[in-house]
């Protein structure tokens, strides 16, 4: 990785190693997240019982592999200097996925993430901490529901107030509100997916390039390249990096999702497999599988034992599905760095690009 | 009530008379949600499946009170000759209460809204007409939640697309986000209220005006004039009328969750009593029921039946509650009305706004 020198306002500055650049900006937007949030929680969590919502939220957005902010934050580093509204705006996308992941726990009634209490697992130990009546777990899922409400309005918010340009966060608010859309689309069609007896393996990954493509990577970078007034072109060859990255992000996403390892998912082993996900690696199985016809007795099974679970996590193995889903991957990984190389931009966020990029598709959480 | 001439850009308008007003307001405002759910469908619901997003959401905005909207015209036309711009920004204020009810109706675990289907209700019954799989109550309550996210996010595009003055707009915008903080932050009060074996009287009616005095009448008054920019004396003439009005209203909700007639307001007879909410009306009954050992029992039970809700409802009515809530009823729309006479306005709002005062405070629906 080349180093370079960046001149800005006459001083040469040493720029960063990518690694070192995201490890810096992450910090950064951690920082603005916590305190917009604890403003939010002066400004409207003043009433009594309600602090634990403040609590819950700011425990949840300490965690978390803030991606979509280094979109974001790189996405404008092509077109302007990094500056306070650069963490602000991202860190509004930060709370946005708070919003996203809240839910999206509530709806596949996982008690985890990330290896800690889901938010309405938090809410509902609070409800039996409090000795308050009726169902604990109904009442954990409906302050969670609340919760992420909150980060849905208040990551609007963040954004609007960053401090960007009026006119770049005009335009930009457009494709925010597409991105927020597409995101509560793309929610329903993977439940309906997973409602689906068979649901085609096409469809599968239209909603997973759909909600990662848009959602991940390509809208991130988009709206950070919008705010900081980068030209179209450059915008335009983000827009082609962002797809092949984020449909690269999803399959490495959904091999984890069958073999990744608890201990750095912090999901339980075949996470996807328990949860019956419609993912890509697994319809390549049921596609393929030499056992096929054990893969679909399993999955006929009400319930799934860590016996079955073994077994089924090994039949997908076997199938050729991992390997097929590591070769996607390789390839969206060239394609997406190629789509770079047409477009003006200073040399570090090039960079940056390629090592986000290769952390996307080559992570072990 | 009086009729007069409202001369305008030289012409003499023969001004309306406040139900006409109030009628044609509902109508334009509802036209305006209409088309603009209208454009997002097109824009985001073309994927297989999806539709049926659209058709739930745009048959939840079609029924309801339409109240939102009118203060919201309301506050605009004491500054401001009402626009298009009006119309759009009080339809957003629609979605916005369609999220609202969508996600309360899910917690409240109520299968009918106005009595219709609730939009978890309509999408568990598209569930179980496609014949897909798992469980048609929890894809019903997820899509709910999906559909309710969507009302959120179209609410805030609508807003700030509505053609307002860009000044006025960001600082309406600051209100609308204290607005929808609160709403949330109000949820989860109740909800807390509801888990709490005693819960407070001066705690229940503090989330009563929290909710309605901000969400229902203040909020959307403030935000109308502040759009339509009015002076900061009308605007807190319009906080004192809209905090006295919202509480009117809130009392008037509990009586009818009561005692309010199924055929009018499409829900059960006693619905607040089956759902245990704990409102000001059953607060206050069982504060001085001469029955209240008797209430308790009933409180104690595990399910009511039709003949204990009836039972509820006489002793309710015989403790003196309903007598002492239509008393605070009167007091409040007295008190309402009256800060009207300090501001300065148009008459024609001023007519409308006494009009709505009476139909927030006396109605059966």
């Amino acid at each position: 990785m080349t180093i370079r020198c960046d001149v800005r306002a006459g001083a040469a500055v040493l720029a960063e190693d990518p690694a070192q650049w995201c490890e810096r900006v992450r910090g950064e937007v951690e920082r603005a997240v916590r305190e917009f949030v604890a403003a939010r929680c002066r400004e409207h969590l003043g009433a009594d019982g309600t602090a634990v919502l403040g609590e819950v939220i700011t425990e949840f957005v300490r965690g978390g592999k803030y991606l979509r902010s280094a979109f974001l934050a790189a996405g404008w580093s092509t077109a302007a200097p990094e500056t306070g509204a650069t963490h602000r705006a991202a860190g509004s996308l930060e709370l946005l996925h708070c919003f996203a992941l809240m839910q999206d726990d509530v709806m596949d009634e996982s008690p985890l993430r990330r290896g800690a209490p889901a938010a309405h697992t938090a809410f509902a130990r609070w409800h039996a901490r409090q000795g308050l009546s009726g169902s604990a777990r109904r009442f954990g899922e409906s302050a969670a529901i609340l919760a992420a409400d909150l980060c849905l309005v208040w990551a609007e918010q963040m954004l609007r107030e960053c401090g960007a340009d009026p006119g770049a966060l005009a335009r930009a608010s457009r494709r925010y509100d597409v991105l927020r859309s597409e995101l509560a689309v793309g929610q329903f069609r993977d439940l309906l997916n997973e409602s689906r007896r068979r649901p085609a393996l096409a469809e599968v990954l239209a909603v997973a390039r759909a909600k990662s493509g848009n959602y991940t990577v390509r809208g991130p970078l988009e709206l950070g390249a919008e705010l900081a007034g980068a030209s179209p072109g450059v915008i335009a060859a983000l827009g082609r990096y962002g797809t092949a990255i984020g449909e690269a992000f999803q399959l490495r996403d959904d091999l984890l999702g069958v073999f990744g390892d608890p201990a750095a998912t912090g999901k339980p082993v075949g996470d996807d497999i328990r949860a019956r996900k419609a993912t890509s690696v697994l319809l390549l199985a049921r596609e393929h599988a030499p056992a096929r016809r054990e893969l679909r007795r399993l999955d006929a099974r009400t319930t799934l034992s860590d016996n079955d679970i073994e077994r089924y996590v090994d039949i997908v193995a076997e199938s050729g599905a991992r390997v097929r889903a590591e070769r996607l991957i390789d390839q969206r990984l060239g394609e997406g760095v190629e789509a770079l190389t047409a477009a003006e931009m200073a040399p570090e966020a090039r960079a940056v690009l390629v090592h986000l990029a290769r952390s996307c598709a080559d992570r072990a959480r």
